[in-house]
């Protein structure tokens, strides 16, 4: 198998030890179903993972959660008698490939038996970015050095569990066509409707054929004679349906589509067009190491893979739909974290992600209700409502054998201004102001009258503070004056005054409301908004600096040696941090700090942080990459790069750490590449690692498309659509990209 | 590892594949608690379960069932960083033996590493006798090329499920005394709450130790050292209890036993001495091949770990406590094919059997009335309440694509009368009037009041009929007078009018409203039911010899292959028969027929029967014995010794035949030694088979122990209870045993 090394992840050798790692890296998906890589046959490390974005289920005692599908993928082999199982017999050659620039994912092998019968295998899956109701594999044997028959057994199987909780009841098991079968399921809280359909094509000649069913199992199964050296093969294309997205006979509806699919091959010619303009349309092309363009094709792939398909009642998870980490819950990850790429590559992507957060206000508000507050409070953990779905147990301490509380699902409430803060950044950066009359205003609004109701005044000193909060530093749990979280607050009060004065009539509007004195309160707790500081060093909290002091670089390296030797009471009364807190706030108000500033308190919190969030890595490396310290952000950016691909966090079997993901793309384009829209202006200000010797990008910038090449001598940005203006701010000044010069040099 | 085959079952090689076959032989249960004989660490097609008696839970869209509880059996080894792993590496050694004399599961192997460290090791495990909240198991380890250490991992494990179907909510995990653990689970549907505590023991020096918890999972792990040549092991005592049959608070009932626990030897003692005297009580020794005497133990074996303790609101299953086929129901396989060794043996046990059918009374009686009838028509399938619980569908018929319907829960009518057969049968080998008259009357009159609104006049011929049953021969569905059904009524009614009299007036009676006409009413339809006849030849049904005539025996010792020639209504309308019905009533009624009419009917049916049940086969030998046809009673037995020793019905995987276990006992009992209740009278007329030497058993008759010592030459019949007598029945004329003379010869 050809491998290209910049758009290829491969699986060198067949470790069951690693299983779930790779069935996160592997997951194949199109923003409605998503499937782990789990390999066809059954191991017991196997964990497969099928989900509906959107489609929740609550099981008594437990959680909401993205339940866990039947699994379409399982397929079994007997070759002459021997079950195929690369844990028996040798594997004298091994590879999967995860081949991104088409979106399959592919395995080969050469598998010797332990009666020594020799057989090449080759497996192709894909979940089709053409229909989202459509995935398919193939599995292809070649006996080498024998003739006799196989056993083929494909499986829909819905015994797979959550973690030991079955969200399903079985309706139907049935047959159709020649070769099609169908399992009917009914989610067991929303009583929805789950279609999953599999046709068959068998290349090869059929001896026996038919379908037998279990217990929530359906299985086709066929004996093909195998001719040595010659290839018989299995196509499965599984069709998948659900009354959550579908009215009417769901059925009916996927029988209809399962019978009028194409070939396999064409089904998957199909697919790889589609890839092929989604790369066109969002590659960023680095000239460089093979792994940094590995890396954040990776970040990218599969951020395309769960964009949602014209669904605004749906938003990407932090496991995007690769795994049953934290459940399914979308977090403001999705806002901070993997917006920026959607906006800048796929605004309509972007803008069905803000729309989810306006479909979910209902929950919002009941959230601000229940917590004694006005207006819309998003939920730190949000699911299919908008409700506050965090757990509030974390599970039992064994020493204090008590359960561990979680508090962020009150307390990190910096939330409702991330989504303020991601309206704003999406509109600079689109122009959209219809999305902005239509839902945008309204989420901010709203969002505002809940921090108006938030904020505390302290009367001796006439400001306004938000005790009691968690900010992005959950090392500290319940501080006074998180700076980030007030100065967020702060930027959404007067985002939402602005937005009153002009949408104020709007029909979005009118109903709740809203009153110019209202809005003059906004301006004036925005004015008074306590934000802790010494000098110039922002504090990250009330009292931050009379806190203990931890060497934190000596632990950092080390996952789990800082919570060996300290308890988590002295860590959270402790300067050591988890995760970008005042740094992700520099980062993202970047305009509003001077260069001075900005490295003073790099230097403060820099070594302070630990870096034990996924969130952390990237931003730093953007970060640095602004403040002009290139070997800092490479170091920050390869460190990203690994999280996932190498397993850093090591806990990537439960799912991709999808913020990370859109961290690397934003260390790449605001970072490396120093593409802004600060201040409601693109500017394009690059800091290139010296590892890299030049970049090539495409970005939408307020409905024009620009591609952007980057070399350490020098840059052009070039405007790519005639009908449409860009006025850019580059080094060398302000440039407006037209029809006329459609070109420009980046710096002199 | 010492072995005696007459006493231990043993697999004498690992053999992943056949995992789910030896789990079910290898079952360990109490009557309360039963654990399938999975092993400690997991392999792909490990199928771990175990089962609370009368603990049943309804998941949505399925049929009631025993849920499979968290799964205290498993045990994960890592020795020197391998994982403990059969698959992998070389086997050098290895043996798992049912101790059947003491009710223990040892498995003893030694294992080559991949990387070629050699360790034996030991596990051993019971299910208390003594103690039916009891279970633990040891596991033990000795590194016989190296020194390093072990990490053991001991888990309750809750992800476990019943085929994909979940029927607990996590309620908590925690940690009590020094190396304690618990699991709480609640049923989804009875809400009941299910607690399991575990308590470690570690011989050895342990290094590091703690408790982890996971969704649904809590988990002891230890790190010990390992130094060659020496023993390590760790003891775990796993405390059940549920608020089925506890009240209070179950929690602190069950950490209260678990720490008032005695050490794992100590427990491992009381239990065996418990297994010792119930050997005492019930063996049954043959002089004869090793396999026939450990096939009959291993009836007995099963019949003893499965009987309830004290408890006559549970009964025992088609599958006893050793898997999920048929969803833990009670069907007539209880008191037809089972009771009989209960009756002989464990009297009181056999009492609160058919004390669950009085406990089951309103469910049965709803069964009438929701069919249009009176009194108590008993379930075909029966659960907690008595309520039908047949499922009505058994999958997809593939070839129509329609639901393939079952019809026995309607139509398999018969089971009333069984029910009432085995109180006569019961009273009339035990004596116990007490039991008659507060439950055992209730039961038949009730269905005697059902039978004669069940049964049709036909005005043409003036007779009684019952037509659309299902009997013993589910090959038949839906026919007209079944024989066995209309003779077995006709003795019910009979009975019912014979206790109508005795115990009219006692208060479990006499709420009812049964007045002498009622019982004059049964004694008329019982004397004009019909009862198809041609001649001497009982009929199976009307019209049963105008079938077509298929060629049984053509077919019989291939599995499935009736079914390949010939289609399910062409089997229908034919002459081939399941399994036992006409010998089954002839076995059953033996006073009520000639030796002449039973040996011709013999003739016609034994060539006709497919033995297609397990239910067969050991009656076929017990009616042979009668009949002095020695070859075929133990061409039969032997059939039945291994249906699940040998797998002959291929699926013992999903459970035990517990009817085919007591079948089994009965070929001996009732077959060879001859011994029988038929008439009111204990007669003993012996038919050893030539392959054997002589016999010796021991039983109860009316409150009299006897011991039976039988060879080819002669016999005796001994009373061991000096304080009672015994009226016998021998070839040689009526026998009275007293103090004064209490040993006869059984023939001259």
């Amino acid at each position: 198998m050809w491998i290209d090394p910049r758009w290829d992840v491969v699986e060198e050798r067949f470790d069951p030890k690693r299983a779930g790692h790779f069935e996160s890296v592997f997951t194949l998906a199109n923003g409605f179903l998503g499937t782990r890589g789990a390999t066809e046959e059954g191991y017991l490390t196997r964990t497969p993972g099928t989900y509906l974005a959107g489609f929740f289920e609550k099981a008594p005692r437990e959680v909401i959660e993205l339940p866990n599908l039947p699994d379409w993928v399982r397929v079994e082999l007997t070759l002459d008698g021997e079950r195929f199982d690369l844990t028996q017999g040798k594997i004298l050659d091994y590879r999967r490939v995860l081949r991104m620039r088409e979106g399959t994912l592919v395995r080969e092998v050469t598998w010797e038996s332990p009666a020594g019968r020799i057989a090449k295998l080759k497996f192709t899956r894909f979940v089709s970015m053409a229909d989202r109701r459509l995935a398919g594999l193939k599995v292809e044997i070649r006996p080498e050095n024998y003739q006799g028959k196989a056993l083929i057994r494909s499986f829909l199987d819905g015994q797979v569990t959550n973690s030991g909780t079955q969200h399903f009841a079985p309706v139907e098991l049935n047959t159709f066509g020649e070769r099609g079968m169908y399992m009917i399921s009914e989610g067991n809280s929303s009583k929805r409707l789950l279609v999953q359909a599999a046709t068959h094509t068998v290349a090869g000649r059929i001896q026996r054929e038919a379908f037998q069913s279990a217990s929530r199992q359906i299985w086709y199964w066929a004996e093909v004679e195998l001719a040595q050296g010659e290839w018989v093969s299995l196509s499965k294309l599984v069709t998948t349906a659900s009354s959550r997205e579908s009215h009417g006979d769901v059925l009916a509806l996927a029988l209809h589509e399962a019978e009028s699919h194409a070939s396999f091959d064409a089904c998957l010619n199909t697919h790889r067009e589609k890839w092929d303009k989604l790369w066109n349309q969002a590659d960023i092309v680095i000239h460089g190491p093979e792994f940094d363009q590995l890396a954040l094709r990776f970040s990218m792939f599969h951020l395309m893979q769960v964009a949602p398909q014209n669904d605004h009642t749906v938003s990407i998870a932090a496991k995007a739909l690769s795994g049953e980490g934290y459940r399914g819950h979308v977090f403001w990850d999705t806002e901070i974290f993997m917006l920026p790429f959607f906006i800048y590559s796929f605004p309509q992507t972007a803008q069905g992600l803000l729309r989810y957060r306006h479909h979910t206000l209902p929950g919002a508000m009941a959230k601000a209700k229940e917590n004694g507050y006005e207006g819309a409070m998003f939920a730190w953990e949000s699911a299919d409502t908008g409700e506050e779905v965090t757990p509030t147990i974390g599970g039992i301490d064994f020493k204090t054998k008590k359960p561990i509380p979680i508090l962020t699902g009150q307390l990190q409430q910096h939330i409702s201004a991330d989504i303020a803060y991601a309206v704003k950044n999406y509109v600079q950066a689109t122009g959209d102001r219809e999305f902005l009359r239509q839902y945008g205003a309204e989420v901010v609004l709203l969002g505002a009258r809940f921090w108006a109701s938030r904020v505390e005044l302290n009367r001796d000193t006439g400001m306004y503070e938000i005790n009691g909060v968690i900010g992005p530093d959950e090392y500290k749990e319940n501080v006074d004056n998180n700076h980030y979280t007030n100065r967020l607050a702060q930027e959404h009060l007067l985002y939402a005054a602005e937005l009153f004065e002009e949408y104020g009539e709007e029909e979005s509007i009118k109903g709740w409301n809203f009153t110019p004195a209202e809005a003059k309160e906004w301006k004036q707790i925005a004015h008074r908004i306590v934000l802790p500081a010494e000098g110039e060093l922002i504090l990250e909290c009330d009292g931050f600096t009379r806190l203990a002091e931890i060497d934190a670089l000596k632990y950092r390296d080390t996952p789990g040696a800082l919570q060996m030797e300290y308890s988590w009471d002295e860590i959270k009364r402790s300067q050591v941090i988890k995760q970008a807190d005042v740094i992700m706030l520099m980062y993202l108000l970047g305009s509003a700090y001077s260069r001075e500033q900005k490295a003073l308190n790099w230097d403060f919190y820099e070594p302070r942080t630990m870096h034990d969030s996924s969130l952390s890595a990237a931003i730093h490396s953007a970060f640095a990459s602004e403040l002009g310290l290139k070997d800092e952000a490479y170091h920050y950016f390869s460190k990203a790069a690994r999280i996932d691909l190498g397993d850093i966090m090591a806990n990537s079997a439960h799912g991709l750490h999808a913020a990370s993901l859109g961290g690397l793309w934003q260390a790449v384009f605001h970072g490396f590449a120093g593409i802004r829209t600060l201040g409601g202006k693109l500017s394009i200000e690059p800091a290139l690692p010296k590892e890299w010797e030049g970049l090539e990008l495409k970005l939408f910038y307020q409905g024009a498309q620009l591609r952007v090449s980057l070399t350490h001598d020098g840059g052009t940005v070039e405007l790519l659509t005639p009908e449409k203006e860009a006025v850019l701010e580059l080094p060398t000044g302000t440039v407006v990209l037209k029809s006329s010069s459609p070109m420009a040099s980046i710096w002199a």
